[in-house]
């Protein structure tokens, strides 16, 4: 076999250890010489692809691909949310061009469900045109909704542990400060990503597995409104003094989300306003003023560009599942996601499996139904049983000089290009 | 001198260390058995105190005592937001009380500038009243905003470079976030405690001392509106293509900021809208949305209850000053707060030393004004300077068991009281 150029592309919000995916693929291609002969990387995932901006993995220094794996979201090469739909024939055309330019035989695609859409798109395009072009896809999400079965197709995305473990640890700093404080501060609202799922919502939870805590959780999936929120917060009020909420950023704050808009647009969301918010500012109207002030805290994209509270297992899967997406790419061809399966037993273990692209391409999956707990705003223990493994191990490396966090320093010098410039469709 | 018991209480908004210095007060508490007997807590600070609500901390184990370093926030044994006027003199008159119930020698009032003016009103009152009661203060708050003069009443707050590196570590990481995905979201707007004084705001500064991060800071103190704002936000985009804007809570968002009232009340600030989402809505509506999408994260107590981003010279020196209280208290006898003044030298090292309480009641201090950059957006390097010891040294050890972080656990067993209930004035 003739040795070929390797490419590797991040797409979508970044994770905690989507850099580590990163390097498990660099080092796994650094590790086949005589089947691989450049790693380059696409400066902001697909779109650097398109405009033939590409880094030369190979020139930066080792030490710094090295620091990769603890340098949290997508800085060190760039990601973008560009949508690539099967219509865009000159778009796809374009990377099978750019492809053939620099000699890629191995395009690893690091990204979520319309990513591995993407990746194999672009495999099944490559084929046609007679181009040698092995396509993998290495699963990231910290929304945890790659697949549409937890057990066949994968067990958990890397990202999700990592986005897990910040919400445990939020939740129990969180918990001190709302317990310290409940006299004239008694409720905190915070609010969660994973707009269609609950699975970031539902983490909060093993912050405080035997339910001590005055915690209480509302997925999108909860059933729930403002109305009985309120309610809820209420009669936790009437108990224990104080509460915690935490709100999916997609629970449905109805009419009153809207209302929000001084300018009487109906604009729904997170653009005008938030969910947490909207019930802040709910539960204000709904007396809970009279005990004191409720705080609404944002974590926004910090859930997913935290560094030091990413889980060291979510790290570890994140790294070798790109390594594995390389090892699949070499000997099985083209055409498939690399995936992390849990192995039965009683200890947490996991096998590194791989899907076609066509199953998970477009799939969605959501926090299972029986997984929610009578009453709508908590989690059962199947799923602590579930997410719990996810979170274990002490603190990340995180290199620290003169107090700062030490992060990966990459050389963003793009190669000479060789074709003539390019409009990708979407900009 | 007759063996007395001592009383030790928080007070007003928690920090990240502010545990320390109760550890410290207990600790030193401990060290001198010949003066002092029992160590009570006011179980959520003075309202503990009013309502004889006691913790005996000599009955704590240990091991527990030690964990309240590595534990944030005021969970443990409790803060409130009481306030005392002068006129309150049934609420004084049962502070007395209580000390009187209790044999209370030493009372040790950790807090802020209001806290403060109570502690020296206390301490007056005693006198007055022929109680023989040592009153000292320990100094606390993330916005670094007690004493009046830096250099001749105090440094620095102990919980100030707590907060500080928190703000340095956040840039950091939104700074990984917003370059990899500058394509679609080129703003991420957060917003930073401190309503009157910009210190914590100045800090995100610390995340780069050699301004290479496209980051603009605006403190309460910077003159800048909404408009200006959006200029040079569009400055930098055009520059850099992404900025990272931190407004303070009290930035002026004008009239903008009330007209987000769906019911058309003026309420300005955090309650139904926050100056980052006024900021958020007024760069989206200034056509930044042709660009990505602006994000808005707002830390809220988040910043001031966060356990791993304490800053290690900041637990030192929280612990130490707790326990320079004590020995003021012991040595100099009532109406003193135990200060933190910087050395003269190269090197950065404190010495602490007391201050008179009614010099640092209710004085206020604010970010002065030359260390504002020309611009309004930024702090000059004499802020770097003093502030970038604050944030030295390694990550904090705090424990983790099975992935979660293990705080102190104390047994809140309130102690038997002696007087009839009363209820506070302000309740």
């Amino acid at each position: 076999m003739m040795k070929r150029n390797a490419l590797v592309a991040q797409s979508g919000g970044p994770s905690p250890v989507i850099n580590a995916s990163l390097q498990g693929v660099i080092e796994a291609c650094f590790s086949y010489p005589d089947q691989i002969g450049n790693v380059y990387a696409g400066w902001h995932g697909i779109e650097g692809v398109l405009l033939e901006e590409l880094i030369d993995m190979g020139k930066q220094p080792m030490e710094e691909l090295k620091r990769l794996r603890r340098t949290p979201a997508a800085g060190a090469v760039g990601t973008c949310r560009y949508k690539l739909g099967s219509h865009q024939t000159a778009d796809f055309d374009r990377i099978i061009e750019v492809m053939k330019a620099h000699d890629i035989g191995y395009f690893f695609y690091i990204g979520g469900n319309d990513s591995m859409d993407t990746a194999g798109k672009v495999s099944k395009l490559a084929r046609e045109k007679g181009l040698e072009l092995v396509v993998a896809g290495v699963p990231k999400t910290i929304d945890n909704d790659l697949g549409d079965d937890r057990f066949t197709i994968i067990d958990h995305t890397p990202g999700y542990g990592s986005a897990a473990r910040y919400w445990a640890h939020l939740i129990q700093n969180v918990n001190e400060e709302n317990r310290g404080m409940s006299g004239s501060e008694p409720v905190s609202v915070l609010q969660a990503m994973g707009r269609k799922s609950g699975y970031i919502t539902a983490a909060a939870r093993l912050a405080d597995p035997q339910r001590e805590m005055p915690l209480q959780l509302y997925m999108a999936e909860s059933g729930h409104n403002l109305e009985s929120l309120a309610e809820n917060v209420n009669s936790e009020l009437q108990r224990s003094g104080r509460c915690i909420v935490v709100v999916n950023e997609g629970f449905d704050v109805g009419s009153l989300g809207e209302a929000r808009d001084a300018f009487g647009h109906v604009e729904y969301g997170a653009s005008r306003t938030t969910a947490a918010q909207v019930v802040v500012n709910y539960l204000n109207d709904k007396g809970i003023k009279a005990r004191g002030q409720v705080t609404g805290q944002l974590p926004g994209v910090i859930q997913r560009s935290t560094s030091i509270h990413a889980s060291p297992v979510d790290l570890e899967e994140a790294y070798e599942v790109g390594k594995k997406a390389v090892q699949i790419a070499l000997e099985e061809g083209s055409g498939w996601m690399a995936t992390i399966l849990r192995a039965s037993g009683t200890d947490y273990k996991v096998l590194y499996d791989k899907v076609k692209l066509e199953i998970v391409a477009n799939s969605a999956r959501y926090l299972p139904k029986e997984w929610l707990a009578p009453g709508g705003i908590d989690v059962t223990d199947d799923f602590i049983e579930y997410a719990r493994p996810l979170i274990q191990g002490g603190w990340p490396e995180i290199e620290l000089e003169g107090g700062l966090q030490r992060f990966a320093r990459l050389n963003v010098k793009l190669i000479d290009k060789k074709l003539p410039a390019y409009l990708p469709q979407n900009f």
